[in-house]
């Protein structure tokens, strides 16, 4: 089988990639929530196998359901986002406005790795990079994270 | 400004592309239809610059309105269809299942090319290698044709 390309995985990824960050309340944080970080990317299940590929790719994430007839290929373990995903994009960059979703993304990467998400005023640096990826991640950051 | 690498535009293809044969019923075509092949991605208009760029690295194609707040290039001269990107698909190919969409896409030209949309038996033969792409394309295209 042969690899994919890299150049081709961001330009997929600049179609169908997503990079997201949860910031959900949770009263057993000591800062009283927590940061969940993912990429992932969705497929209809005749893709299926090429989520795989993907996986193999960057030897790292899962590949479950995402919803009816489609799956996804979802990596959220911080070590391999850090180690993987963030370089492989900063070698590879995305070419649509989803470039800003991953800079703030990587950025997000990089507070957690400083442990600011285990503080109120982190979580409030965090919350405010979140706020600049795509719209449907600010409302659902907005819904669930409320200020002082 | 950077060109778009070619292996990216694969990826973006297979995520953003469309490979699209209308057939139409034309009574001012000897065959009774006429066949209207064409290459098109879509993005919201916050991603227009990208499409010009794209449309640069295929040195071809019109950048226009397409729906509401989405913009798209849209290549449909047969003669670009059929020296660039067909070939370029060729070389650079695509990973998803769109990819038999693609290769039904080729087909189609190389028959145009071969003056088979002017007869009906031609017509035919176009009609079924039509069938093999998407689901919407071939909805629309056995709505419009008419077999006998």
């Amino acid at each position: 089988m042969e690899k994919l390309n890299c150049y081709w995985v961001a330009g997929f990824t600049d179609g169908e990639g997503t990079f997201y960050v949860g910031i959900n309340k949770n009263t057993q944080m000591t800062a009283g929530f927590q940061v969940l970080p993912e990429f992932r990317i969705v497929q209809h299940q005749r893709d299926i196998k090429l989520l795989h590929k993907l996986k193999d790719f960057f030897k790292c994430g899962v590949v479950r359901k995402n919803h009816d007839t489609r799956y996804e290929l979802r990596i959220r373990k911080i070590e391999h986002l850090s180690q993987i995903i963030v370089p492989f994009f900063q070698k590879y960059p995305l070419q649509t406005q989803k470039k800003y979703d991953f800079i703030a993304f990587a950025k997000i990467i990089k507070m957690i790795n400083q442990n600011d998400h285990l503080t109120k005023q982190g979580i409030g640096k965090i919350l405010q990079t979140a706020k600049k990826m795509n719209r449907k991640n600010k409302a659902i950051t907005e819904r669930n994270f409320q200020v002082g």
